[in-house]
């Protein structure tokens, strides 16, 4: 890239391969860490190494952890009767968040035969066992409300509901704070669908 | 960050001090990186430590370079009579890509006393010496056309200005492929003041 030191010219290409970092991002993060004391930009690259080294699935949840079983899963005070089942790792941060009390199930991806990804790629033999095992009462599916999500939630609800267990879906609808003039159709049929009483 | 491992959470924070990066994209960032093969998760840490550790600033032009003189300044098919003066390296970046066959001078700042930013925090003095040193016939002034970098350019204007040295400043106007109706009242009239003929 023209008059610009390797080291620098290197980064940049390394951050460009993140998700939604293009080449002007990739350049204004780097020249940005140029600026920044040294002691933190080694913490950062420490940090990237420490996500690799130190982190793996917890073998009950599948989610990403230091310890194994994770901490949420060895932990005393959660609800473990009620299992919920993501797509990602991701997706445990935000459920955490909002406060939910019991325990995850990742799937790390969602049924998409598009994309090559069939039943046996996902960790449902896994989440089958720990049914048979574990005693659980109700199964959360909080797969996205999108058409992949929504598909591998049928295949759940097919697949598990002959072990007569309480299986439930995350509600769709208007976000809060949203407005009903720039909701999609499908959000708004959803959110009349899912009405309660008031 | 309740149930969330400690490397996945430490990583999140040293995103998050990055500019244009909100808690959100962090925790993407953080766990893209983790699905991504370890040997390209290290080679990114590296090329951050690399970043700080090689670099420095050329003595000559203040770019951010491995070598001093950087290679800009050391190359044999630059016209060196020709100095374009940035605000930061990385306009350096943008104007190689323009093709721009002189040297650079960079500010490392723009005057700005709101921000406590003074023409001797800039590298004006080190700009002052070579114009003194090498044989230079003109500065072009390419400061960002924001009130700022206009300041700035007009400082070094007076300051430059008795030394007899050739002047310019880049032009402002509509970027190319810009709409006229689009563009903002100032930028339309310095694209008025700018016309040539045709």
């Amino acid at each position: 890239m023209y008059g610009v030191s390797k080291s620098v010219q290197k980064l940049i290409e390394h951050f460009q391969k993140l998700p939604g970092v293009g080449p002007k991002s990739a350049a204004r993060l780097t020249y940005y860490l140029i600026r920044m004391p040294k002691e933190e930009v080694f913490a950062f690259a420490d940090a990237i190494k420490d996500l690799k080294e130190k982190t793996k699935l917890c073998s009950i949840c599948a989610n990403i952890s230091e310890e194994d079983p994770c901490h949420i899963c060895s932990s005393g005070t959660r609800n473990k009767s009620i299992v919920c089942v993501v797509e990602e790792p991701l997706q445990v941060l935000a459920l955490e968040k909002s406060g939910f009390k019991g325990v995850y199930h990742v799937l790390h991806g969602v049924i998409s035969p598009l994309n090559n990804v069939g039943p046996e790629d996902l960790k449902i033999r896994e989440l089958l066992n720990r049914l048979k095992k574990e005693k659980i009462t109700e199964i959360v599916l909080a797969t996205n409300p999108t058409m992949e999500g929504e598909a591998t939630a049928m295949y759940l609800k097919k697949l598990i509901g002959p072990l007569t267990i309480r299986m439930t879906r995350i509600a769709s609808g208007l976000p809060v704070g949203g407005d009903l003039e720039y909701a999609d159709e499908v959000t708004l049929s959803r959110a009349l669908e899912g009405r309660r009483d008031y």
